[in-house]
């Protein structure tokens, strides 16, 4: 049993509060904003995120530990889970605020850190359509950072700037799309004409 | 000759104060700050855009000008235009700014604006989607939103959240995704496969 004060129960208390200050915009929190919102004490929090990025990178890790990278079927299945998975995701209001608080350049060392945070999630993202084209299961040419673009987006921009969610006949929608748009499904089930 | 102070160059002047208050995030404009800014009387602006949503109207009018529907070729070149459109459009600073004020649900009242005047907007691009339908170049059932979905989000999620702008090649990419996607292009000249 660890003895020190970063056990998980503390770790997620430390997100959820760092998640709290910046999804109302309180971007330039430090350890005692964190300390007061969590109830952890000053000195535990100092201790083990002494800096504003490991506080940023704390949340962010708490905030994405479930939106991992569907690879439990087949692409076309996979793609809808994916799609859930996304609308989920960006329309979860604490998601939305953090998205606010990165648009644009106001809070550049942020916007840097959830990049960051990302990446990793990003390049996953990409194996996973790298591994659908080894599985024969999209066409060999298919650019992977566009079918990523074209898969994600729409999730954030809708709940973003909309403030709606995507309907669901539209999420399943977007799948097919993708589908048809990587050489599977649709494309060659449907006639073409009107 | 008009005798009245509504000439295209005081609209001007009006729209492109209104523009730079916003992007400035000064959302709550009214015509005392509007003239101020833009050297237009104060009584110009009180009569001919008395309320904030006139002011509102007229710097989206401004802004949104040249954003156009590609109507002239087949859909595939309209789609490669379209994209380039959206590319220079949405990476366009006070763009990118004005979506800073849209994001999340802080001016809801400037958010109803947008979305008021680009309905106009949006229905010009279904309605192209639906001029391929009906013209044969994209599959029979196919949804619009779908495709406007795809299409557009990823051009205003990358200058907005990263800071950034799609790579030309990528723009591409998107264009000739959106194309195989609709059932035209790309998706039966290429092999499936590894």
């Amino acid at each position: 049993m660890r003895s020190g004060g970063r056990s998980e129960r503390v770790r997620r208390r430390v997100a959820d509060a760092c998640l709290a200050l910046l999804a109302a915009g309180d971007v330039d929190l430090g350890p005692s904003d964190v300390a007061r919102v969590s109830g952890v004490s000053r000195a535990t929090v100092h201790r083990w995120w002494p800096t504003k990025a490991l506080l940023f990178g704390a949340a962010l890790e708490a905030h994405t530990a479930d939106l991992d990278t569907p690879t439990s079927g087949a692409w076309s299945d996979d793609l809808d889970r994916w799609c859930d998975r996304l609308a989920a995701f960006f329309s979860d209001p604490t998601e939305v605020s953090l998205n606010v608080v990165m648009a644009g350049d106001r809070h550049p060392d942020f916007r840097r850190a959830v990049l960051d945070h990302y990446q990793p999630l990003f390049e996953s993202w990409r194996a996973r359509i790298d591994q659908a084209r080894t599985a024969g299961e999209i066409d060999a040419d298919i650019p992977t950072d566009a079918v990523l673009l074209a898969l994600v987006s729409p999730f954030v921009v809708v709940p973003l700037l909309f403030g709606t969610t995507i309907p669901e006949p539209t999420v399943r929608d977007l799948s097919r799309l993708i589908g048809r748009a990587t050489g599977t499904g649709g494309a060659h089930e449907h006639a073409t004409g009107a």
